[in-house]
């Protein structure tokens, strides 16, 4: 039975890329995700068409019990969960306070540090018993500063990069690698980036920054990252990094 | 008419101490606490008894409306709100991921997150009508790194952080200054230290580190810096500051 | 005998003022310059003026030996040193990394680090001897991120914030108050700010930054801040805090 | 002609197993150190026994010309450098101020800060010219907070990493790639936790924390990760990761 990396918010983004860099490196990759049945379906194809295993889970994770219960399903039916991937997104877009309402406020929260906190509940104590296991996170500069209209995803993205340093800490000596992984440019998902900007925009900022001008961060590749960290010697383990474009300026520098 | 100073969190400690400074300052200072109505009415009662102006309002701030409401009646029956002390704590002990409950991990960020939130929507654009105004976030170690059974705190605080951040990142051009003030020390207040140890060790810490010791921080002295960085000149507002005893190891040095 | 508040960097800008701010609250001035005669002593006559007491010393604190003297010769002749403000700046300008001279580079790393370490080798054992002292030293954004061109700069600034770590980290439990105080805006000085701009912009920028536009930070203005820090009750220190105009935007923001 | 990967502190530990990595997928490895020949020639024949390709240089990266002699000869005479490892290391243990002399306060300024900007100088433009590159910096804890008694220790390191931001918001842009990797553990070295500890206290804590026990970072296995991080797409950099014993507090928790 192979191991199981659980990947939360697994679009055609980094998730997705993640999901099938773990699967060709011998794992059975669980895609969770809210929507888009049809390219949930593509991803499972495109993983057994290269021989991986993978498995399909359509739900919305803000749902009271559903992480749970996608916890106890997998590890019932499918396999020991050995990685969590936590890629949930949380971006709203820039709003000025008197526009952010407490609901979206609120869902942001949810979606950014809660469900955080429930997945890490239901599969960290598991992965103790095992003594093995890896969360990674992916987070956003919004963890490190807030800007301007970003009330929303900053404050949720700071509760996010503080409860990695919590898990870190009651989990790391238990054999439970915690990675907080700080993406510090533009992603190139049409899930994502592709629905704020309107189908126009993203192709035209596709063409600008990214393809052959690698402005945009390339999800395929970053998974290479993802992987590599998840089986660092844990003599020698990473709790944060960042990932940035060459050719983008760093969020602490100004241009 | 005097200018309003609302303190949300007004115990014995800080909050209290901040609100009588204002008060010796020219301002009234509205008094908001959750419990103890003996307490506030002392507090009321000696600000009225050294010539200063206050009014105590007993509610929880995690209600829904209640800080909203408070903002309103204050603006409209006692003076214009030149300053909100946002000083609600969520400090809620040490404990391990699975004894910290989804209820107790929401609540904090109710208390430390969502009420700031609240407090900045109601206050905020009225300050900004102004043209003036100030809004000092009293806050915590955990808000910068997240120790062992700190999941629900931590996340909590971390969010507060970077909500301050997008505040200033809005308000600051608009003549609202946000201050986001560390404390990172234990700091000698009864409704809060003395709780979490209990009367007896309280009484024992506060001998062994407070009193001549100044191993703690005085709330009567912390006030002061308050009530200074309420009035920088404009051209030279300070955002982010920490608190600490002489005594005490920073959170970043090992002992 | 007053005590003595030693400003290395006395110029017409933060340097000055504080003296200045110090004299009017009962201290004796000690201030140091390397260059322009004639406004250290015209500063010192306005502190006389004033009806306060002010000494104007002129060197290079690069000479070897040269701080060193300074601190025992006012010790000897003047007073016991109980605030030592380091106002010493590093800023020479944007350069490539091959324009950054092997000598530039060293000479930033002297006046923004080696200087504040040998001042602190020379005033604060004296200040462990009589229990209390303060250094108040002034920073700048380089301090904390390395914008390009700013090789030699932020260089020097990055070990000068570490230093003041290390001595607070030694001096804070012996009596010594270590400020690390973070100017995050232009500074309007002409001694620096004036030399990098020439006489023609610098007149520019003040008239449209500066004055009723309060958006360059008015020495004058800060230096009521770093009196109130050097008086902060010792149970309630703070180590590091940033000033900031309203109408800027925060290092950590983007515009 | 393969590419080079010069390696600055190529000891024991980190320096010589990251040289032993590269040259295992198809670097030619140039290694510097001070001391010890015999242990170069070792590392060199082992890396040629492996079927690599090494060369050993040996001299005191503080002598002035000594890296600027070692690039011109390494691109004149062995091939173009593709990788700079930066791994001069600095600590010299914990002194109070007054046991910390101006030449110890120099001379880790002259290896930590000022040796990485010669070796930035020398060799990044010719990477520029050729469009790709990476300089790899290895780190410690002391970038990024001054812990009691490393005063020279912390303001050398703080200005390597602010120094490595400046590196990085210059030649990113241009095909450069810098990195700073923060070493948050003890390193399984002999040539300086080694020389540090002694030999006896160093067998055993080796016994007690390594080996099994993987509480030392294994030179080895990070080696994999300055491999992994050379090697990252470039729409994807990590320019600063952490590295840390799984079983150990980090930095800015506390135990």
């Amino acid at each position: 039975m192979k191991p199981v990396c659980l990947v939360l918010g697994a679009g055609a983004g980094i998730g997705g890329q993640v999901g099938k860099r773990f699967a060709l490196g011998g794992y059975h990759s669980v895609l969770c995700r809210r929507s888009d049945k049809e390219g949930l379906d593509r991803l499972v194809t495109e993983i057994h068409d290269a021989g991986g295993e993978a498995t399909g889970f359509q739900f919305n994770a803000v749902d009271p019990g559903s992480i749970e219960k996608c916890v106890a399903e997998t590890e019932a039916n499918i396999g020991p969960i050995k990685v969590v991937v936590f890629n949930l997104g949380a971006q709203v877009g820039d709003h000025d306070l008197l526009d952010t309402s407490y609901k979206v406020f609120e869902r942001c929260w949810q979606m950014a540090t809660f469900a955080l906190f429930r997945v890490a509940s239901a599969a960290l104590p598991l992965m103790v018993e095992r003594g093995e296991g890896a969360l990674l996170v992916t987070s956003a500069t919004a963890a490190v500063r807030g800007n301007a209209g970003q009330h929303a995803h900053a404050a949720a993205m700071g509760g996010r990069r503080m409860l990695c340093q919590t898990l870190n800490a009651e989990f790391s000596k238990k054999g439970v690698h915690v990675a907080h992984l700080l993406m510090d440019s533009a992603v190139d998902a049409p899930d994502t980036l592709g629905k704020i900007l309107g189908p126009e925009r993203f192709k035209e900022f596709r063409e600008t920054h990214g393809m052959e001008h690698d402005g945009i961060i390339v999800p395929s590749e970053v998974a290479n990252t993802y992987y590599h960290i998840a089986h660092q010697h844990r003599s020698s383990w990473t709790h944060e990094m960042d990932f940035r474009s060459f050719s983008d300026t760093p969020w602490w520098n100004h241009g």
